[in-house]
């Protein structure tokens, strides 16, 4: 297990409605640019590892089959589902099977095409189908109104204020005007948020991340494989990908104030990476609701318990803040594909560590960290990148 | 990539309709014997291994954390979908995981619930969810039809009869009467598939696999873990565990008298156990249609391409034939709950080789394989199992 895992290449799909594109045309697109980006040739790649959350509700069980098909692959591929964190599980067992020695060169896809459930009214059930369907959706919860309790519970416990939760999807609403990936450009005013009317009070309606339709994809090599090719002008080192694990309701965890699977994903993670917190200044989290990003950030480590709403108000998170955080826009900006979403976050660390994030560009890069959550925080994945000649 | 793997326990429900159970009720049952035939403490599994095909259509994505809390785990655990062939898939990645030196005790789950599918007229749909969407159900393509191409081609080619293709339901529904876990505990005489209606033809509306209700599970360990342990009875030892792959849609395939993708599974199977065919007197393959036995067993090398009907005529294939096919009743008999298949057939084989198998034990076991599909073969998995000792 010494062997070490690069990130060779990306590619993204902007994000967004897409009416008029099939899973197949998304899924050839990101996986087309992210060759090519790595300068490799199809049939090196072995097995396409696919992170997709509702490829099912789309009438095809067989979405490796779809994607090899699309991309014009010769390989395997294997479809892994977790939740809203699908795409970062398919990144996790992408990197154990170079790290084992498996394999050379694998690509990663995550990809879920969710607009027509926006437009028919059937997302709200999908996103429930994150949550426990036997414990909590059949007794009338959905998934932000799990979220809100998660919220009253940290105003309560911390006084965390409706001012501090606004304050997340303002700053990355501004980011997100600096990602031509994103699916919304523009600003929003935080009286915009504050004034909002209440879909699951304290959570306002433009509160939560929009589920939405794109395909994002890396190419991981070995170490082998890189000192072998020595043309790539430019490697991202995977330092560690961790998972945690809590329960999947609400009403059977210890604490509502923490994202307890976060917490051991983050530890396993740094540690692993030879890291620790204060090592950190730039992170990519879990902010569908803005009771996200403030767990997200405490319980990474990167703010003190409690602190997560005040830091947000200091500007500590925002762009080239002490640590800058979701400089992509988040999942609030850039838009929520469910299965794309945990590799788009890494997509934008690979590209901040580069040098390539154009304005959003965050200063003195060393590492970049990530964090993709199911449900409602059953199962949390932090990954850890590094610069290739680290 | 030295260290073996052995699987050490089996737990399975009864196959079948089983409307008053969830899949979490499932899950339990089979996971709980699992573990205990296995001897375990349930802390010791550090990861449980999912194949699920439908279970989003459940509208629970999450299956992983509905499992785990069902069977009151702490372990992290993933849902890997491969169509049809989710359960060898799950196994398959399982496997990989403690080869690579990653874990020591993992589970492995194949669960599907498809009763409720099969009594709303819905079942059809998500059987062609295991085909090319777009290329073949959108144009009025189903599971049935395109195997109905298989037969037709195979019929064509090598002179294959509707008798030789009837034999294969006959001898399995014989062999399931032996099963207490199989779904259809009844001989049916060869004049019923003759003389029922045709479905596509060839196919008549009783040669088909039912999609049912169940559950399979397995414990997998390392060499280091049994080693420290030596408390267990019995062990058997996984020699490989392979996979291959091929076109999703039938119209891009080269051939449509052979499964490409269990050749070359067979290939790397054989290979990496180093064995050949000849060393092979048990498998279980993938009957979900009577040619998909005709193609598994030929495609193995069990048999000369072109005779796979007239061994089944002529009893080769029968319990103690010269090679016993499916004698736990195959998805024929024992049903077929997708994601549950896989891992069913595997423990077949552990019984068999344990000499637990009862009123279908296979004389001279020394091996055993298995072969599960995904669609009409897009991606093949092929295992093979030996004694412990060797």
């Amino acid at each position: 297990m010494s062997n070490e895992v690069y990130i060779i290449g990306t590619g993204q799909t902007k994000f967004g409605e897409f009416f008029d594109l099939n899973i197949g045309d998304l899924a050839s697109e990101a996986v087309s640019k992210a060759i090519k980006n790595a300068g490799i040739g199809k049939n090196e790649i072995r097995t396409l590892f696919i992170g997709s959350t509702v490829s099912n509700s789309l009438s095809q069980s067989s979405i490796g089959g779809i994607c090899t098909r699309s991309c014009s692959l010769s390989s395997n591929a294997y479809r892994i589902e977790s939740g809203n964190a699908s795409g970062a599980a398919a990144f996790h067992h992408a990197f154990l099977s170079i790290k084992s020695g498996l394999y050379d060169v694998v690509v990663v896809l995550g990809i879920d095409k969710l607009s027509d459930y926006v437009q028919n009214g059937t997302i709200e059930k999908i996103l429930a189908s994150s949550i426990d369907y036997q414990w909590e959706y059949e007794m009338g919860a959905t998934l932000t109104g799990l979220y809100s309790f998660l919220t009253q519970a940290h105003m309560e416990k911390y006084g965390t204020t409706l001012e501090q939760l606004a304050y997340i999807p303002t700053k990355n609403h501004q980011n997100g005007v600096l990602n031509p990936k994103a699916q919304y450009r523009y600003a929003i005013p935080i009286e915009k948020f504050l004034n909002a009317k209440r879909i699951a009070d304290p959570i306002g309606r433009f509160d939560i991340a929009t589920p939405c339709d794109g395909a994002a994809a890396i190419i991981l090599a070995s170490e082998r494989y890189i000192e072998n090719k020595k043309t790539h002008s430019y490697k991202v080192k995977i330092l560690s990908s961790s998972v945690g694990s809590d329960t999947l309701a609400l009403q059977h965890r210890e604490k509502l104030t923490e994202l307890k699977a976060t917490k051991i994903a983050a530890n396993d993670a740094y540690h692993k990476a030879k890291l620790t917190a204060s090592d950190i200044n730039l992170a990519e989290v879990h902010d569908s609701h803005p009771i996200g990003e403030i767990l997200a950030i405490e319980d990474l480590g990167l703010v003190p318990k409690g602190e997560g709403g005040k830091a947000s108000v200091e500007g500590l998170t925002a762009l080239n803040g002490k640590i800058t955080v979701n400089p992509s826009g988040g999942l609030k900006a850039r838009g929520d594909p469910f299965g794309a979403t945990g590799i788009a976050q890494l997509i934008e660390i690979v590209e901040q560590i580069r040098g390539n994030a154009g304005k959003r560009q965050v200063n003195d890069v060393q590492y970049g960290l990530t964090q993709n959550v199911m449900g409602t925080g059953v199962m949390s994945y932090v990954s850890i990148l590094g610069r290739g000649e680290n």
